[in-house]
Order: C-alpha cells, then sequence, then structure tokens
C-alpha cells in the first residue's frame, strides 16, 4: 500500500521540523503544499518532485496527493504548524477515505507553541485556540467560543486575527474578551514566527483591542493569573500557592 | 549572560524532537529534569552533567536550573511535550525574573497534537486543551471549563485524565460534556504517545464515560462534526459546504 504523509513542518525554518518530519520528507517521491511552505522545504531536499495549488485550493490540493499515492508514489503533503490543527491532515484523511493509501500523520509545532516559546509562556495553563477566519465557520459559531472561552478564565491563541475583509475582527473578539476579562489581562502578538523580521509584543487587553495585526501574527490573551515577568508573558502553573 | 534553555522534547522518541530542541541540548553543560525525561535525554548526550529531582519537586528542580546557570554553565530544562504546555518554561520564567539569566523557551510536541496524529486529525478545528489534575486548580475551575468548552462546541484534550486519587474524574468530565454533546460524539484515547506499547482507541463519549485511563492517556473529544473514517478520528475544517 502506497503511503502519504502528511507533515506539519512547523513555523518556517528547517530547526522548528522534527527529525520525524525530516525523514518522512527524506522517504517521499513528491512533496505537495501551498508554495509558501514547498519554498521552505525545496533548499533541504531539491532532488523531489514539487506539486502544489494556490491558496483556497486545499481539496484539489488532497485530491492531488492521494492521486499521487495511489500511482504508487511516496507522497508527502506539508502544513505548516501542526499537521492537524487548522491543518492538511482533516481533508486528506477525508480525501483518502476508502482508498489504497497508508496516511500517517507527522505532528508539527503549531503557532500557540512556537508563539508561546517567543512569548514566554502564556499557555502553562488550561487554553483554548480558536481562529476568528470565518470562511469555513459562521461567525456566531466563532463569538460563542470567544465568550465561552472568555467567561471560563481559558488563556487563549487567536489564529488568524484578521484578513483584508476581516479588519475589525480582532476589535470584535477583544471586546467579547471585555465581557469577562480585565482590561489589564496581560496580551501578547507575535509576528512571523520563527521566520525573517519576528516579532513580538505585550500589551494590555484594552491596548490589544485598540491593536492592528495581520494575518502573519498570532495573538495571546493571558488568563486572570497572567503576568509579565521581565519582559515575557507568563500564566503560573495553577491557582492555589504552591 | 548565562544561557537557560527549557526545552520541551516532545512525546518521547527522539524522532519527536525539533532540531533546535537537539541543538539546544547539544550546546548546554547541564541537563536537568524529572528522571523519566532526563532517561530519555542520556543515550543521545552522554557526556553531559544530570541533574534531577523527584516528582512534584518542580520549583526546586527551577531553582537548581537558575542556580547552574548563575554559576556560569549553559544548563537545559527539560519538559515531556512542549516547554509551556503545562510545562516547566512557566516556573522557571518565575524563579530567574530578576536574574543575571537569558531564558530561551524551545517549543516542543505536546500530546494534543502528537496525540491527535496518532489518532487522525481530531483538532482541525477550535478546540480546548483542559487538564483534569486538582493539584495547583479547583475542581470547580476545571468543572467550569469543561462545561464551557462543552456548550461552545469545542473539540477538546484532557491531560491528566486519571490518578490513583482521581479515578472517577474521567467520568465526571464526561457528564459534564454530556450536558451539551451527543452520547454518539466520537472520542479517542492514545496511551503511551510516542513510547514502546503505544496504543489507541476510538469510541463514542456513551462509551468513553465508562473506560478506565491511567496517567499515561490523553482523551480526545469530537465537536458535533467529528466523524470516524477508515479507523481515524477526523474533525472537517468547517461547518459550511467546501
Amino acid at each position: 500500500m502506497s503511503k502519504l504523509y502528511v507533515i506539519g513542518i512547523g513555523p518556517g525554518g528547517q530547526e522548528f521540523m522534527t527529525l520525524q518530519a525530516m525523514q518522512a520528507l527524506k522517504e517521499s517521491d513528491v512533496i505537495i503544499g501551498y508554495p509558501v511552505y514547498t519554498d521552505l522545504v525545496k533548499p533541504i531536499f531539491p532532488d523531489k518532485e514539487y506539486l502544489s495549488t494556490p491558496m483556497k485550493q486545499e481539496v484539489e490540493r488532497c485530491r492531488m496527493a492521494v492521486e499521487a499515492a495511489c500511482a504508487g508514489k511516496t507522497v508527502a503533503m506539508i502544513s505548516s504548524g501542526d499537521a492537524g490543527v487548522y491543518g492538511m491532515a482533516g481533508p486528506v484523511l477525508e480525501e483518502a477515505e476508502g482508498k489504497d493509501v497508508e496516511v500517517e500523520v507527522v505532528a508539527g509545532v503549531t503557532a500557540a507553541l512556537s508563539g508561546g516559546a517567543v512569548l514566554g509562556a502564556p499557555l502553562t495553563h488550561d487554553f483554548a485556540v480558536i481562529s476568528l477566519s470565518d470562511l469555513l465557520t459562521p461567525w456566531e459559531k466563532i463569538e460563542k467560543r470567544l465568550d465561552a472561552a472568555a467567561a471560563a478564565d481559558f488563556c487563549i491563541a487567536l489564529y488568524n486575527p484578521s484578513s483584508h475583509k476581516r479588519a475589525d475582527y480582532l476589535q470584535k473578539a477583544s471586546d467579547i474578551m471585555l465581557r469577562y476579562k480585565d482590561p489589564e489581562t496581560i496580551c501578547g502578538t507575535v509576528r512571523n514566527i520563527g521566520r525573517e523580521g519576528q516579532s513580538c509584543e505585550i500589551m494590555t487587553l484594552q491596548e490589544l483591542r485598540d491593536t492592528k495585526v495581520d494575518m502573519f501574527t498570532t495573538v495571546f490573551i493571558g488568563n486572570s493569573q497572567t503576568k509579565k515577568l521581565d519582559g515575557r508573558m507568563v500564566t503560573p502553573r495553577g491557582y492555589k500557592h504552591e
């Protein structure tokens, strides 16, 4: 049976890949992904066959991957971050259903973790990961999740916090947070995680509300215990005194 | 200024470490961690100085790490999974506050991702990570988070789902889930992720309620869209039809 790897390559640079991801890429004949991600891998494995489709054609990309595997090739479908979290593992498994292809998912470091490391330790306690993209999810559902996560004092990582069409979504999300969370709650943003031009900022929730971010930014919102220590965002491990 | 790395080494085997984690370990003079984790690293880097404290003495372990760094050594504090998620990055940054030590956090693959890859793609959409350990968190707070995450249809990963003292906590958590989630909701468990004897199981929420798990298990609860496909747990990328 042919093998189809779905690989999370982490935030960008090769150093964030796992050894397992490197090995799976090495074993593959064909590497498929969004051009930005295949361009990251090409210099490491120049002799592979590369396939790609433009953004938003993920289903077509999965079809290509399953087809190449059915033709007997070992295939790697790559996602940035983790393979599962808003990644390609889901759609690939749906596309491969019932076909003669063995799908192996190779986990990677998602932006909540890689961005968290840049800021310090924002997610040391229970946390929620929420995408603000309403492309495939009704906005009402996203609002409900923001409300629930804020009310229960989760630390929160926001993915896709903005785009041209959704310039005010982070402000909307912050206003929902402010129903329950103190305006002084420690928050952070990380842009271009693990890539050239990486930058981060720590601020209050009130300041986050009026901050402009772009689609290359991941946003972190602390819980009631999160603090700023020596310029890092740190959530303690618990509520009781150790 | 001395360097203190806090490194997430992933679920177990060396293949789940990032190249960055390997490099940071290589640069370190001293490696500190819970014995189970230092034992995983020793065969790869046999010539380092190893320090360790028993379980539950995390604060003492952080003190040792900061002390060694202040003495001029390059130090690596290792956590399983990610360095941040219920890991040592938080307490190390607290301990290092105001001291002449540069703390660098090296992210790793946490059990939600590594266990998710074993099951398929359970966390392709918004998700919450909740620990059922009430050692440092009041149980009422944990219940509130379980309730909020279930009500808002999050996918959920449960860490520390059981221990000798908390044998019925997964049942309690499942009962809270059942207030909102269908008893047929697809769930999964993964035991000994990335280690010898790894095993996984897919079941319904009703079945999960009556399943016994141990502290080496991570539990996954799907959202309303999660399905079982060819024996894998798969959450689709969205709610609208693509």
